[in-house]
C-alpha cells in the first residue's frame, strides 16, 4: 500500500531555531522536499535563516529544495484585497508548477512559513486553491509556530491581554484609520509606514517593538509611545537600510483609567 | 562565581507534546524544581496531561516537584477585574511562599503555563509582583509556547485572519455584550456561558470549535453557525460534565460581503 502524497505547512517561528516545535521537527524531518519562495528584497538573508533552522534540525539533510522567486506583489493603497487576491493567485500558480514538477505521488513535500501559519501568511490558502482546481491530489497538514507576537511577548515578558480584555491584532494599514474599538490592546503587523507615529501624542500609550526577535540581530524598545516613538522610527529605518528588509510587531498598550 | 537564581515561566501548547517547543524542552531539562497550581475543579487529569509532558520531554526526571492548591476565584459577573486582581494577590502569596520554601539560590524554579504564557494566564503578573514586593530575588525568563489558538487554527487548516484584516481575541464574557467594531474575525477563549448561542441566528457567521485540541480527547466542530451551534452547546456541555472541566476555544468568521 503507498502511503498519501502530503504537502505540509509549517510553522518554523519567528527566527529562533529553538523556537520551533518537537512535531514540527519532526515533520521537517519527514518532508522529502522543501518549497522555499524567495522573496526579492530578503531573499538572501531569510533564505539563509531558513536554511540555519534546517541545519539545526535536519542534520542528515536527506531532502530536496526546491527554490523558485515569490511573485511579487503590488503594494497600491486602494486595491489592497484586490491585490493580494492577485498575488495569491500567481502564488498558486507558481506553487502547483513546482509542486507538480517535483512531488513524487507518496511524497511530502513542505513549506516553511515564518512565524505560526495562521497569522498574515497565505500559504494555507494557496494550498487550499491548489487542491480546489483539481489537477494534484495530495493532503495537508498544518504545524502551528510560535509568532512573531508571542515570541515578542515572551521577550518583554509581558502579556498580551490585560485582565478580562480583548486584544486586537491588526495591520498598520488599519491603525492608521484610528485606534480599532473596544480594546486597550493593539498588536500591529505589516506595519510599513510607522503608522504608531501618528498615535504618539497619546499620553497613556504604552509600546513594545521588537524587529527580528529571536535572531542575532534582535532589536527591542519598551517604554511609553511619546518617550520612545521617534527611536523606533529611526532604529526601524536604520536597520531596513543596512539589511534591505525587516520583520517587526509591535504591542500598543492604552492603560486602563 | 554562583549562577543566578531564576524563575522560569514556561509555554508548554494546549495539550500535545509535540506542541513544546525546542528551548521549551531545553528549560524543561534545566529546571530543579517545577511548581504546580493544582485547579480545584480539573486537578487529577491537568496534573496527568502536565506529567505526561514532563515524562515525554524530561526523562531523567532529575527534578523536584512542589504542588499546591491554586487559589480559586470568585466568577461574580460585576467585579470581574477586582475578583481577578484578588485572585492574583492570592496566587501570588501561595507562589512567593513555594518558591521562598523550595528554590535554593543558584536554582532555576518554572512554571508550566498551558498555551503561550501572553494569552489570558496571569503567571507573567504574579512573578511581577512577587519581585516587587523584594523579599525574594530571581531572575525571570518566559518562553513562549503554541497556544490553543493557534493549535485550533492549524488543525482546522485555517487562518485567524482574512486578507488584510484584523482578528479580536477576547473572551466569552464580552463577546456577550456584542460583537466587537471592526473586525470580521473573533477568536474567543475563556467563554463559560456559550455565548456563541446568541449569534447563532447571524447567516453570514463561520465557526472553528475545539475542545482539548491536541489530546486524546480533542473534540473539533466546523460550520456555519446556525447549523453547529447547537451540537456545540450540547458537545460542550457533555464532554464538561463527563470529565469535570473544558479547555475549549473557537473562532467565529463573519464571511466579507
Amino acid at each position: 500500500m503507498s502511503e498519501a502524497t502530503r504537502v505540509a505547512v509549517i510553522g518554523i517561528g519567528a527566527g529562533d531555531p529553538g523556537h520551533v516545535t518537537v512535531a514540527a521537527v519532526e515533520a521537517l524531518n519527514r518532508a522529502d522536499v522543501f518549497f522555499f519562495l524567495d522573496k526579492a528584497d530578503a531573499a538572501i538573508e531569510l533564505s539563509e535563516l531558513r536554511q540555519a533552522i534546517l541545519d539545526v534540525h535536519v542534520p542528515g539533510k536527506g531532502y530536496r529544495l526546491v527554490r523558485t522567486p515569490d511573485p511579487e506583489r503590488l503594494r497600491t493603497e486602494a486595491g489592497y484585497p484586490e491585490a493580494v487576491e492577485d498575488w495569491r493567485k500567481r502564488r498558486a500558480d507558481v506553487c502547483e508548477r513546482m509542486i507538480a514538477e517535483n512531488l513524487r505521488p507518496g511524497e511530502t513535500g513542505a513549506f516553511l512559513v515564518w512565524g505560526d501559519p495562521s497569522l498574515y501568511d497565505s500559504i494555507i490558502s494557496v494550498v487550499d486553491d491548489i487542491r480546489a482546481r483539481g489537477a494534484l491530489a495530495f493532503e495537508v497538514e498544518v504545524l502551528p509556530g510560535i509568532s512573531s507576537v508571542s515570541a515578542l511577548a515572551a521577550r518583554c515578558r509581558t502579556t498580551l491581554n490585560q485582565v478580562g480584555g480583548a486584544v486586537q491584532v491588526t495591520t498598520g494599514r488599519r491603525l492608521a484609520q484610528g485606534w480599532p474599538e473596544g480594546v486597550d490592546d493593539v498588536v500591529v503587523m505589516l506595519d510599513a509606514r510607522d503608522a504608531y507615529l501618528e498615535l504618539a501624542d497619546d499620553p497613556d500609550l504604552h509600546i513594545h517593538w521588537g524587529a527580528y526577535v529571536g535572531t542575532r540581530d534582535e532589536v527591542v524598545i519598551s517604554g511609553p509611545l511619546a518617550e520612545v516613538a521617534e527611536r523606533i522610527r529611526d532604529t526601524r529605518a536604520a536597520a531596513r537600510r543596512e539589511k534591505g528588509w525587516i520583520m517587526d510587531t509591535y504591542l500598543l498598550r492604552r492603560a486602563r483609567g
